[in-house]
C-alpha cells in the first residue's frame, strides 16, 4: 500500500486500518492478547476487581468537526471514559475503541485522532486492547470502553455519603458549559477556556489519592453538572444536600466573561455539563487531609456544601436564600 | 410517568429509561456494582484471566429495520459478541450496551429491543453491567462489549494452528450469506434460513467443551466467511490450509436454493459472512474426541481441511482441481 495514495481510508480498508492503529498501541505487561484475536486477553491484579465504563460520543450529538480537531476529540474520547474510573477511585488499565466512519474521510483524520486517544492512553497508562471498525453513512460515532481495577476496599461508589459530610468538588465549574455556549452563539472561546471543553483532563490522580487514603465516601464525576451529578450521589446514597453557590469554584475567565456574580454564572456552573471535574463526600474531621492530598496532585479543591440527612438538593445564593428556576444537567431524548 | 403516555422516549428521557432497563437485569453474584454508578464493579474468579470484545451495529450497515424486528436484533447484538468469547474458548460473563437511537422511535421498540438482548444474557449466563444510552439524529447505532474469563491454560488464540492439523468447522456455512442474498434482491427467505442471519446462536456450549478439553490448537468464529477468517488463523499461526469445497458442510435448503453444486453455492459458502459457526484446528489423532465432544453438546462438526507448513489458503474443487475467482471476505471501506 502505498500511503502517498491513501488519502481516504477506502484504499486502506478495513483491516489494514486496524494494522495501522495496533502498530501505534505499547505493549503492556498485563495485555496477554491485545488487538487482533477474537477477545482481548488481559491479567487482572491479584484481590483487584475489574472496573468498566462506556461511552458513545455522537456526531452533531456530543461534538461537531468544525470545533473539535480529530487529535483532541481523540482525546476526549478516552478522556471522558477514563473520568469514570477516576470517579470509582479506581486505577484505568485497559480500552477498547469502536469507530464508525464514512468511507470518504480523510486518512488524517484517523492518524490525528488516534494520536490524541493514544497520548491520552499513555499519560494515564491505559493500554488499547481492541475494538471494531466500520464505515458509517451518516457521520462519525465513537464508542469507547474503559476497563480499570482496584482493590474491593478502595472502590468509592455514589452510594456512600452520608448526612453532615462535605461536599466537594476538584477545579473549577461552568467553563465546559461557558465555551459550548459561546461556540453555539456564534463566538470565539479563546483556548484555556476551549480546552476545558474540547480537552478535558480526567482527575486520575487525585482521585486515586483521596481513595487510597480511605478519604471519600462518594465520588462521581461532572458530566452532566454538578446539581445533577451531587443529585446522584444523594438519591443513591439516600441523603440531601445543601449547595452554597457563593462558595463554587469558578475560574477567572468563566467571572469576567459571565459578569459574575450573575444568574447565568450560577446557572452555568450548576447545571452545566462536561467539565469532568470530581464531586465528592468526606467526613469534617479529614478537612486537613484532603486539601493535603489535592494539593500533593496539584489540583484545587473546594468545598461547596454540606450533606443533610433529608432528601432533596437546595442551592443558597449568596445572601443565603434558596436560589430557584435552575435547569436540570444534560438529559438525553428530553 | 404515566406509561400509557409514553409511546415515544421523549418523554422518558435518558434517566429513566436506564432505570426502565436495569429493572429488568437479574442480579448476580459476581456483580458488586452493576448499572447505575461511574463504572460497574465485577468480581473474576480467581485464577482466571479476562476476556473482552466489543462490536458496533450501524443501522443500513449490519442491518436493517425493515429485515431485523427489534427483539431479533437485541439477540443479535449481544450475539455476535457472545460468539468472540466463545471462539477464545472463555465463559461470557458481563454486557456493556450503548445505543444511540433517534427520540421519536416508539417506546415498543426500544422494550423489544432489549427483551431480546437481555433474553439471549440469559441463555448465556451474561449479565448486564452498564452502557450509554443517547439520543441520534441518524439511525439506530449499538455498540455491545462482552467480558468473559478462562484459565489461562484453556483459552484458545487464533495463533495455536500446526501443520497436518485438520480444518474444522460446526453446524452449516452460507445460510446467512444466502439469507442475505434474498433479502437484498427483494425475495423473501424462510424462516429456519432467515433466523440464521437474523437470530445466530454463539456455540458456547461447544467452544467451552473443545477448550476445557484441550482439543483445539486455534479457533475463530465465522463472521467474515471461512475462507477470510482461517486466513487469520492462518496468517496468526504462521501457516497455510487447503480447504476442500466437497467437504463444506450446507444445509439442505441451501443446497436446493444454490443449486449446488455451483460456483455460486461454494463462493456464498466460503465467502459468506454471519454465520457465527465455529472454525478450529485441531490434532489429527483426536477426531474422534472432537466429534464426541460436539454431539454431546448438539452441535455438528465436520473436518473441511487441513492445515499446511507454508503459506497461503487454497480451495479444492470438487474434483480436487484448485478453486479460484473468490471473492474476499466482508471488509468495510472497500
Amino acid at each position: 500500500m502505498n500511503q502517498k495514495l491513501s488519502s481516504t481510508l477506502t484504499p486502506l480498508g478495513e483491516f489494514a486500518l486496524i494494522s495501522r492503529i495496533a502498530a501505534r498501541v505499547a505493549p503492556h505487561e498485563s495485555v496477554i492478547t491485545g488487538i487482533g484475536d477474537d477477545a482481548a486477553v488481559t491479567a487482572l491484579t491479584a484481590g483487584m476487581r475489574l472496573l468498566t465504563s462506556t461511552d458513545m460520543l455522537l456526531e452533531d450529538v456530543h461534538f461537531r468537526r468544525a470545533w473539535h480537531d480529530p487529535y483532541t476529540l481523540g482525546r476526549k474520547s478516552l478522556a471522558v471514559s477514563v473520568s469514570d474510573i477516576a470517579a470509582m477511585g479506581g486505577i484505568p488499565r485497559w480500552a477498547l475503541l469502536s469507530v464508525a466512519i464514512p468511507s470518504d474521510i480523510p486518512l488524517d483524520f484517523i492518524d490525528d485522532f488516534m494520536r490524541g486517544f493514544l497520548e491520552l492512553a499513555s499519560e494515564n497508562n491505559v493500554t488499547l486492547i481492541g475494538g471494531d471498525t466500520c464505515s458509517s453513512r451518516s457521520g462519525v460515532t465513537i464508542s469507547g470502553t474503559i476497563m480499570g481495577e482496584q482493590y474491593p476496599d478502595l472502590i468509592v461508589c455514589r452510594s456512600g455519603a452520608k448526612p453532615d459530610d462535605d461536599i466537594w468538588v476538584t477545579g473549577t465549574l461552568g467553563d465546559a458549559a461557558l465555551s459550548l455556549s459561546l461556540l453555539e452563539n456564534g463566538a470565539s472561546a479563546s483556548y484555556p477556556l476551549l480546552s476545558r471543553l474540547l480537552d478535558p483532563t480526567p482527575r486520575v490522580s487525585v482521585a486515586l489519592a483521596l481513595a487510597e487514603a480511605g478519604l471519600a465516601t462518594a465520588m462521581i464525576d461532572v458530566s452532566d453538572g454538578i446539581l445533577a451529578d451531587f443529585g446522584h450521589i444523594a438519591e443513591l446514597s439516600g441523603v440531601g444536600g445543601t449547595i452554597r453557590s457563593a462558595d463554587l469554584p469558578l475560574s477567572d475567565i468563566f467571572c469576567s466573561l459571565t459578569a459574575y456574580p450573575s444568574d447565568i454564572s450560577c446557572r452555568l456552573a450548576l447545571s452545566g455539563g462536561e467539565d469532568y471535574e470530581l464531586c465528592f463526600t468526606a467526613g469534617g474531621s479529614n478537612r486537613e487531609k484532603i486539601v493535603a492530598c489535592a494539593n500533593k496532585c496539584g489540583v484545587a479543591v473546594t468545598r461547596i456544601g454540606i450533606v443533610t440527612n433529608y432528601s432533596g438538593v437546595t442551592v443558597l445564593n449568596l445572601d443565603g436564600t434558596p436560589f430557584t428556576a435552575l435547569a436540570d444537567g444534560f438529559n438525553h431524548f428530553t
